[in-house]
């Protein structure tokens, strides 16, 4: 056995068990609980494999359901940057970038170099992987914010234009799904008020 | 736009969320949080595309990591059976049984026959695919294991015997990762005291 190949393998597999600690800004159904980065890609790459139907092109699905599952590990170093906090935003990438040269950094270079490159390309948001992958990442939280009526929306005094300038390219991998999105999870919100509508502001 | 379809689809995409609350019996790094079954799912799934070079055959990469991404998702209804429970081990197969086809009858029909199929093929144990999937199952939980310093097999006086008996079939989908998982992640904790040595009993 190449074994210091494995055991750069393994330390990479044991650092993943961080990204578990890594807390977003959705709560799960109980209203309570908030969702952590390694079960919101694991529910992302599921729902890939059953809504991929629904993408605007064809995608090699291994390849999104690869890019899904790593697409947030760059987070146990960089943190969850919330998608309303323009502070954050600014320095995100940044902070991101460092963060997948120090941890896909811990595997053999052949497997390094092809997390890197999946991991580019998921942030470039260029091939019909990478925007059915992004899709799903949009797709799912508003989903599951939908499901506990609004509240982290009502909580955050979150605006329909933040909504739909961070959707912006959530058509782009699959207009079906945005659609449906904006119909059922987005304007009975809005509707609601939980949601502010500054549409005619 | 098929609502019909998806509708269901979606209707089990949200029934997903409950996984989130299905806890194990593995602790995390911080040894005091309990794993759930999203992140568990997860965890293996990337795992499974690092060490892949590990099976003993060939294996279809995107079913091995599919199969790994849904084989607990019968726990929402039948809970977490931990690996020394005989008791419940006993019921086990019954109860997930009638959980994968109330879980994965919500989706339609074509794909409820797919995902039941591929979950049977991971319970039966018999395709490359389902063996490697099952050393994932079976590392992962280990190497977390040490990882805390064996205290969950302290806690619940675990011993060698059983912990082989578990393994039974890890070395079916590679025998160098048993190898490795037997000297670096099992033995240890033997010679520590944390798993009870009961071989010459």
């Amino acid at each position: 056995m190449n074994n210091e190949r494995l055991e750069k393998q393994l330390t990479f597999c044991k650092e993943l068990d961080k990204e578990k600690f890594i807390k977003r800004q959705t709560l799960l159904r109980d209203g309570a609980t908030y969702e952590d980065d390694a079960e919101h890609a694991w529910h992302m790459a599921i729902m890939c494999l059953i809504l991929s139907e629904y993408s605007n092109n064809n995608i090699d699905l291994l390849k999104t359901i690869t890019m899904i599952l790593i697409h947030d590990i760059v987070e146990i170093d960089a943190g969850d940057t919330y998608a309303y906090d323009y502070a954050g935003i600014q320095s995100q990438y940044e902070r991101e970038k460092k963060a997948a040269e120090r941890i896909f950094g811990l595997l053999p270079d052949d497997q390094r170099e092809k997390y890197i490159s999946l991991w580019n390309e998921f942030e470039e948001n260029k091939t019909n992987e990478a925007k059915f992958a992004h899709t799903m990442d949009n797709f799912q939280p508003c989903m599951l914010n939908n499901e506990t009526k609004g509240k982290k929306w009502k909580d955050n005094n979150v605006r329909l234009s933040q909504i739909l300038k961070r959707n912006g390219h959530t058509a782009d991998g699959s207009e079906e799904l945005w659609n449906y999105q904006l119909e059922k999870f987005i304007m009975p919100n809005v509707v609601s008020g939980k949601i502010i509508d500054d549409k005619n502001e």
